[in-house]
């Protein structure tokens, strides 16, 4: 390779970022032929898609890249369609969940309530014109991330296979979120596998799977390999939620920029709560799960429950179990060294994050 | 022409419906693959889809048919994909006017309300549960209007034309949502003319202006034609919103499926209000323009205003001069007497519902 890892990332990244930059100057502009308020929404759209970390592109283009793939304006194309695709998710699920902040800003929602607030709105009216606001602005993400493939330039075959990816990305994140809310308005919880495959649906398939496969489509890669790749996101991207979770009970705050008291509060189904109701000592605790106004007291008290039952070395444990299927799957003889060497940082700096 | 125009009607209606049918037969077995739940979300937004009146889909097959076309399956691809993003917008304005019923019966969010609270829920947990279900219903209605277009098998430069017509019939409808839900949010009336074009963004674009310029495009017609056809749409479309807000104060019930009294409790900006703001009468009659409890006594006062100050027959003559200038756009040399027969009768029927 001509460039280090570092050098390579960032070629990605600028790429990525130019293709998004065009897309919202277009688009700003366009709005703004139809009102200040318009133009306002897609300037505040912009804003929360800038905040992202580029994760889902750097999967398309990684993968892409180490397959031999050199058009490195249409990978960015589809990372960008990606990074959009998970704007679009984001925004639904803050307005699903009616959160008005996002790692401590206000999201679209938050920016819309507190202008509304500031110009006299009472909280009622004041909200909803948040979550107007943030349903318009997703659904403009979410349709225009199709339309970014769509505008790849990539030949019709291509770009036909990449769209059903993209699908397949959207109809397994909307069944997941369904799922995912379904579970948190019942009272029971539910077992360990069905948490894995919601939490798979609602986020390692758009994350993981679909970029991975859609890099590997756009560089002409073999079925063979377009399959590893997806059942490598797969493994990876369970492991992934399952290290988050812990990390959102148990994790350092300034470290992962969560509280470790947001997931108990809000009484979030996890693998570690599934498998703590199994516990003895599960009666003790379970009132305080869900609890909205739990003191820190109290959650170390579940946090307790959580390392004494099991729970929590489980749950390091299944996260690794599903990080080393996903590393195996690197070692398949039809997978290119180049590939093996840009995936492994990736399942490592997954596993890194577990204890 | 060797059917009559009843019968043409029929079979493109038929050819529509196959479409959607075909489609949701495969969104649904697809999505029981992922469980029950999103199963059910399936169903409910094929019943929500086959409520609709088709009117989308008429547009774009009437224009297609009368100016030549001859692929059914493609037109009605096409029609499809408006009758779906219709779908989209309303089950997503539902959500943002909180509204749990759709022309008497319950739309998604009425039936996943209704069912969450038959299972004990909270009355705020089931509402919250009937806006979720149907804020993923709207979005995979609305990825999937797109989706349609892709699969409709006509040839790449057609098909990325289309796709720009559908993406400004969303662009535009997005525009026009969060400009009303503005308008409503505020205590001054805006201007006729801010309204008028607040509904062409909301509704005319995605009504008429799109499906029939989609119609056009698909048929190979002229760019004269197409925008000529545009023009039509706009016009008429106008037209349009203007008696249908003059209905939903001064309409028969039981011709109109909608209430009387509706549109004044919520206080609904429209022509008829925004010209009642400049009578002298009109300090009598604010305070209960937006009166959530209004009772039929006062809405009385209020249509008794709005035919005083010649708001409604202001309104009447806006809704025959938009609707006059759609019908002089058929009779430019350009318009095939077949395309002018096929629209003729739209807007006849639009103007036949004004007084």
């Amino acid at each position: 390779m001509e460039t280090t890892g570092l050098a390579a990332a960032a070629s990605r990244q600028a790429h990525v970022d130019a293709v998004l930059d065009r897309f919202f100057t277009l688009a700003t502009t366009r709005a703004a032929a139809l009102g200040p308020e318009y133009e306002r929404l897609w300037r505040e759209l912009e804003l929360n898609t800038r905040g992202g970390k580029r994760f889902r592109p750097r999967m398309v283009m990684g993968a892409y890249q180490a397959l031999g793939g050199t058009d490195l304006e249409a990978a960015a194309y589809v990372g960008a369609a990606f990074e959009l695709l998970h704007t679009a998710l984001i925004v639904h699920d803050d307005v699903i969940d009616r959160d008005f902040v996002r790692r401590g800003a206000p999201n679209i929602s938050g920016a819309y309530r507190d202008r509304a607030s500031a110009e006299g709105s009472t909280d009622a009216v004041a909200e909803h014109r948040g979550l107007t606001a943030a349903i318009l602005a997703g659904d403009l993400a979410l349709v225009n991330a199709s339309r970014l493939i769509d505008r790849s330039g990539v030949e019709d075959v291509v770009r036909a296979r990449l769209l059903e990816v993209m699908d397949e990305a959207i109809f397994a994140s909307a069944a997941g979120e369904l799922i995912d809310v379904d579970y948190s308005s019942t009272q029971e919880v539910p077992r360990v596998d069905d948490i894995l495959t919601m939490e798979r649906l609602k986020t390692a398939v758009y994350s993981f799977e679909c970029p991975l496969q859609a890099g590997a489509i756009l560089a002409g890669a073999s079925d063979e390999v377009v399959q590893t790749l997806a059942d490598f996101g797969r493994d990876i991207g369970i492991a992934y939620q399952i290290v988050d979770d812990v990390l959102g009970v148990f994790g350092v705050e300034t470290e992962t920029g969560k509280t470790t008291i947001g997931d108990l509060r809000e009484g979030k189904r996890t693998v570690l709560i599934s498998y703590a109701t199994t516990a003895p000592g599960w009666p003790d605790v379970e009132g305080l799960v869900g609890k909205a106004d739990l003191t820190e007291e109290e959650a170390g008290r579940v946090r307790e429950l959580l390392t004494a039952s099991g729970a929590r070395s489980f749950a390091d444990g299944l996260a690794r179990y599903y990080g080393n299927r996903a590393l195996a799957r690197l070692a398949e003889p039809h997978i290119p060294p180049a590939l093996r060497a840009e995936l492994h940082p990736v399942a490592d700096a997954v596993l890194g994050r577990a204890k």
